[in-house]
C-alpha cells in the first residue's frame, strides 16, 4: 500500500492553470498533487549568440525552486553564486524535452525561454515542469500566430513526463516525496503525444534493477503520460 | 488624473492570503493590485554565526523576482552569479523594517528568515514585501507559541510600508509601475502600527523636491499605512 | 553633550584639497574630521553600453574603503569576490546625487566616473564622498571646457550631503563614528545649492522616530549643507 | 556500415594500464579506442562534512577534460570560473555508479575521490571513465587492505559502462565521436558484474525512439559490458 | 640621457611619512618620485588557519591600486570579481620579502598583514611597496613591544627593494613609468640591510640579456638599496 | 650528497615524446625524472581581442596540475572557482618565455596557446613546462609551414629552463621535490639556445643568498640548459 493510498498506476491530482503570469507570452501553473510549478514562456526576437545566422530558432528552459518550496529551507543559488549540478541537469532535461517537439527551423531566428519556478515541491518537480512547460510554450506559440509572427504552429506534438520508481519491491507511478526518498530505483520518462520516447533516465538508489523492472516502470509511465496528454488537450481545448 | 483613475490618496486593491506555503512556519501571498509577493518564514534553531552566544535572535529577509515577473524577462541572479545592488538594498530594507518591531533578546538564539519572492511586479514590490512579510513573520511566531517554543509573542507592533511619489507635480499614494517610471520623486515609507517612522527613503528622479512635498508624501503614506495595518489586523483576526 | 564636545548643529572641521590625483581629470581629498575620502574623476569618451546612441552622457560613482581605513581591518572586496550590499547602496547613492545636478544631454555621449576611496573612516563616509565628489566632478568638467570638449559647464548646481541622528534623545549634525554607533536614528540628507532635496534616507536603529524628529534633523541638515556649499564655493573660487 | 568498419555489436579496442599515477592510492589509464582517461583514486581519512558522525564512508568522482583533448580547444573551467552543467552531470553519474557497488558503512568514516581526467576524447568519455574508475577504486581498496586499514574489500561487484545509439536507423554499440554526433538517439548504460542495471540514460537527439529500439540498445550494452567486466577481471587478475 | 635627466645610478626623490593611518598599528606613506603607496600594518591575534598550533606567526601582504592611480582608469578588482595575476604576483613578492627578515617563531601565533595601496603609480610600485611596508611592519612591531605583547623586536634586518632596467642599451636604476614601458629588460631586486639577496627577478621584454647586464643591474641595485636602507634608518631614527 | 645521488651539476633523466595529443597542432610529453607535463599547442585564426588590427600574433600559455599529480590531492581550480596566484605566475612565465623567441609580427594575426598540464609533479614543473612547450610550439609552427599558412618558421631560437637551488649550503641543478622543499634558495633560469637570459627568478626561502651563490646557480643552469637545448635538437631532428 502506498503512503498516499494510491494504486500503483494512479497519478496524483493534476491540474493546469493557464495565463497566470500577466506579462508572459504564455504561462501555466501546473500542480501534481502538492507539487506546484509556475511555467512562464518569454519570447526573444533573436536566437542565442552561438546560433546566429543559421536560420533556426531555439527553445530553452531555466529551473529553480523557491527557498522554502521544501520541508526545510534551502539557500538561494543567487547567494551561493553557483547553479547546482542538480539544477543544471534538470533545466537541460526540460529544454531537450521541449525541443524534441518543436520545428526549430520553422520558428526562425528567435528564442523562447521557459522559466519553471517551483513554488512548492513534493516530488516530481522535473516531470511536472516538463508537462506544464509544454502548455506555456504552446500558448506562447499561439500568441505568435495570433500576431502573425508565425504563420502556423511550430509545435509538432505534445510532450509530457512522469516519474516511476521501485518502492518496497513494487513499481509505482508518479512518486511523491515520501515515496521518492525511499525508492530503491527512481526513473523519469518523457514521451510525446504519439508515444515516442524522448528521455529515459533510470537510477538505482540502492540495489541494481532488472530489465523486467525497467519495463514495468515504462508501462506505468506510458499510462501516466497518456493521461497527462489527454489533460493537456482538455486544458488548451 | 492618475492612469489608474485612483484618487491621490487611494491605494490599490490590497489582499493577504495566509498559509499559502505548505511547509513554511508562516506564509502570506500579498497583492497590491497586480503586484504579487509570496512571503515565507523559515525558523532556524540557531542565530547567524556572528551572533552566537549573545542570547539574542535575528530576523532577516531575502528578496528576489521571478525572471518573468516583469514586462520583459530579466536574467536570474543565480546565473549572473551576482546579487544586484537593487536586490541587496531591498532585502536589507525589509530585514531592518521587521527587526524594528521584534524583541530580539526574547526571541532567543534563533533566526527567522523571510523569503519575499515577487511572482508579479507592477511597482511597489518592496513595500508589498514588507507588509506581507509581517504577516508571515507573525504567523511563524504564533506557530512557535503554539508549540511552546516561545512563551508569548515577540512581536511588539505591526509594521507596514507604502510608496509615494510626485507625479506630474502632484503627490500620489502607492504608485504602480506606470506612475513609478514617470515620477519626479519616489519615496518609500515604513511605519509601525502606532505611527512611528521606521524608514523614510526619498529620491529625486528628476528635479529636486521641497520640504513641503516631502511632508505631503508623508501625510499620504500615513493614511495608506493606517489602512494597511487595519487590513493586517483583519487578516490575522 | 556630544563626545566630541561639538554643539548639536556643529559640523566637524571640513576641508577640500583639490588636484591630489595627478592623472585624474579632476580630484579632491575631502576631510570631515578624521574621515578622509580621495575622490577622482575619470572621463571616458563613450557612455555605458546601455546608453549608446541616445545622445546623452552618464555620471556614475564607485566607492570603496581601504582595508585599514577602520578601527579593525576589513577584508578586501576583491578577495571576497563580492561587492557588499552596503558598498553598492553607497555607490548608487553617490551616483544619483551627482546626476541630479548634471545636464546629461548636454554632456553628450560620454561618461564620467567618480571613484571615492575612503582612506580613513570616522563616520559619514558617504556624505563626505558626495560632497567631495562634486568638486572632482566640477574640476573634470572645467578640464573639458578648457580643452573645448564642452562649450560650457554642464553642472547645474552644487550638491552636498550630511548625516544627522537622534543620539541620546537629541538631534545632532554630522555624526562621527562614536555617535553613529550609538544613534537611535540615523539619517542622511543630500541637497542642492539652491536648497532642493535630492535624497532623504532615515532609519530607526532602535525605537521608531517621529515626524517632529525627522523635521529637526532636516533643519540641522539644511544648516550643515549651507555651510558645505559655501565651502565648496570657496574651494573652487 | 559504421564509419569505423566495426560490427554493430563490436566495441573499440579497450585497454587498462594500472598504476600510472605514482602518488595515487590506485590509478588506471583507460582507453576506449582514441578516448583516453586517467583515473586516480585519493583516500581521505574523513568523510565529507555532511556525513560526519554517521559511521559511513563516501565515494565521489570529479571529471574534467584537458583543453585540447578535443578537436578544437575548449576553455578551462578554472578560467571560466564555472563547472559546466555537462561536467557536473557526468561527475555525478560516475559517483553514483561507483557507490552502487561499494559497501559504504564497511568503508567507515573515510572518503575516496576518483579523479577522471580525459587526456583525449573521441566519444564515450563518461562510460570509459566509469569503467576505468572502477579499477582505480579497486586498487585503492586493495592498498587499504594491504595496510590493514580495511580488513577486507568493501567492493561488492564490478561496475562498467558503455554507450549505444541509433545511427542511421540502426542500433550500434560504443559510439565514437563521428557516430555520436550523428546519432538520432544516444544512450548510456551502467551495469554491475552480475548484470544488474545501475543507470539507464537514453535521449532522443532528433526523432523520438521506440521501446523496441531501447531494448535493442540495452541488449547491445549488455554484451559490451560483459566484455568490459571480463577485461577488468583480466586486468586485476 | 634618461627622460627624467637622472644619472644612470640616481634614484628618484624618496620619502617616508610615518603614522598616516590613524587606526593601523603601523603605517607609512612612501613616495618614489610620483609613485605613492600607503602601507598599513594590521595585527591579528591568531595566525592563518593553516598555521594554527605550530607556535609560529605569519606576515603577509595585500596590494592594490586605486582605479585612477594610473594614466587611464583601470577597473576595480572587486567589480571584476577576480584578483589579477599581476596583483597576486606582487602581493606574494611583498610577503616573501618581509618574512625574510622576521623571526616568525618569536612572533608567536599572530599574523601581521601589510596592506599596500597604491595612491599614484609612476613605475616601481612593487619596490616602493616593499620598502615602505618594512617601515609599517617595524612600527607595528614597536607598538607590540611598547604594549609588552612582544619582549623585543622580531625584526632581524632591514629589507628594501628597487627596480633596474636596460633602457636603450644602458643599465639604469629605479625606472619610472616612461622608462619602464620602453625597457628591453626589467629587473627587481630585494635585499636586506646587510646586503643579502632576498629576491632577484629579471625579465627580457625584448631581446635576451647577458650575464654582464644582469651584473650591471645588480650593482646599481646594491647602490640604490644602500641608500634606501639609510633613509629607512633616518626615518625611524 | 643529493637524495637522488646525482652530482651537483647533473640533471634528472629528461625525455620528450612528440605528437602525443592526436588533435593538437603540436604536442609533447616532457619528463624531467618523475615530473611529467603534457604540452599541447592550439592554433587560433585570430589574435586576442586587445591585439586586433595590429598586424601581430600572440603566443600564450595555460598551466594546471591534475588534482593527484602530487603526493596529496589538491582541489581543482575549477571547483574553487579561482585560478591561484601560483598558477597565474607560472602561466605568465611560460608565455613570456616562449614569446621571447617568436617573431610575433611574422606570425600574423593569429594566436597559439600552449596548454601545459602536469600529469605528475616531482619538482621543476614550470621549467619542464617551458622546455616541453617549446617543442609543442615548434611542431605547431611546422604544421603551419607544411600547410602554407606560414612561409617559413617564426621561431627565432630555442628556449629552455631549469631550476637550481642552494641545498644544505651547496648549489645544485634541477631540484626534485625532496630537495626543493628543503632548499634555502630556489631559482629558475630561462635561456635561449644562443645563451641569452630570458628570465632569472631567485628567491631566498630561508637566509638571504649572496651574489656568489647567484652566479654559481647561473653557471649550473647554463650547463643544464645547454643539455636541454641539445636534447630538443635531437628530438625534432
Amino acid at each position: 500500500m502506498r503512503p498516499s493510498k494510491r494504486a500503483a498506476d494512479e497519478m496524483r491530482k493534476v491540474s493546469f492553470e493557464r495565463g497566470v503570469a500577466r506579462y508572459a507570452e504564455g504561462s501555466c501553473l501546473v500542480r501534481f498533487g502538492d507539487t506546484q510549478v509556475l511555467c512562464a514562456a518569454s519570447l526573444e526576437d533573436k536566437p542565442p549568440p552561438w546560433l546566429r545566422g543559421q536560420g533556426r530558432g531555439w527553445v530553452t528552459a531555466e529551473y529553480a525552486m523557491l527557498p522554502r518550496a521544501t520541508l526545510t529551507r534551502s539557500r538561494r543559488e543567487s547567494s551561493t553564486g553557483r547553479v547546482s549540478g542538480r539544477t543544471q541537469e534538470i533545466q537541460r532535461l526540460i529544454g531537450r524535452s521541449l525541443r524534441a517537439v518543436v520545428d526549430l527551423p520553422k520558428l526562425g531566428e528567435r528564442q523562447i525561454t521557459i522559466d519553471c519556478d517551483v513554488l512548492q515541491a513534493d516530488g516530481g518537480t522535473r516531470t511536472a515542469s516538463i508537462t506544464g512547460a509544454w502548455i506555456a510554450l504552446r500558448d506562447c506559440v499561439q500568441w505568435m500566430v495570433q500576431r502573425s509572427i508565425l504563420k502556423d504552429s511550430v509545435i509538432k506534438d505534445h510532450v509530457a513526463a512522469v516519474s516511476c520508481g521501485i518502492v518496497a519491491g513494487e513499481a509505482a507511478l508518479d512518486l511523491d516525496y515520501a515515496e521518492d526518498s525511499n525508492a530503491e530505483t527512481d526513473a523519469n520518462f518523457v514521451m510525446t503525444g504519439r508515444g515516442g520516447l524522448v528521455e529515459v533516465q533510470g537510477s538505482a538508489e540502492g540495489a541494481p534493477f532488472s530489465e523486467a523492472e525497467l519495463l514495468k516502470m515504462l508501462a506505468l509511465a506510458r499510462g501516466g503520460i497518456d493521461t497527462l496528454v489527454a489533460m493537456q488537450k482538455a486544458a488548451i481545448g
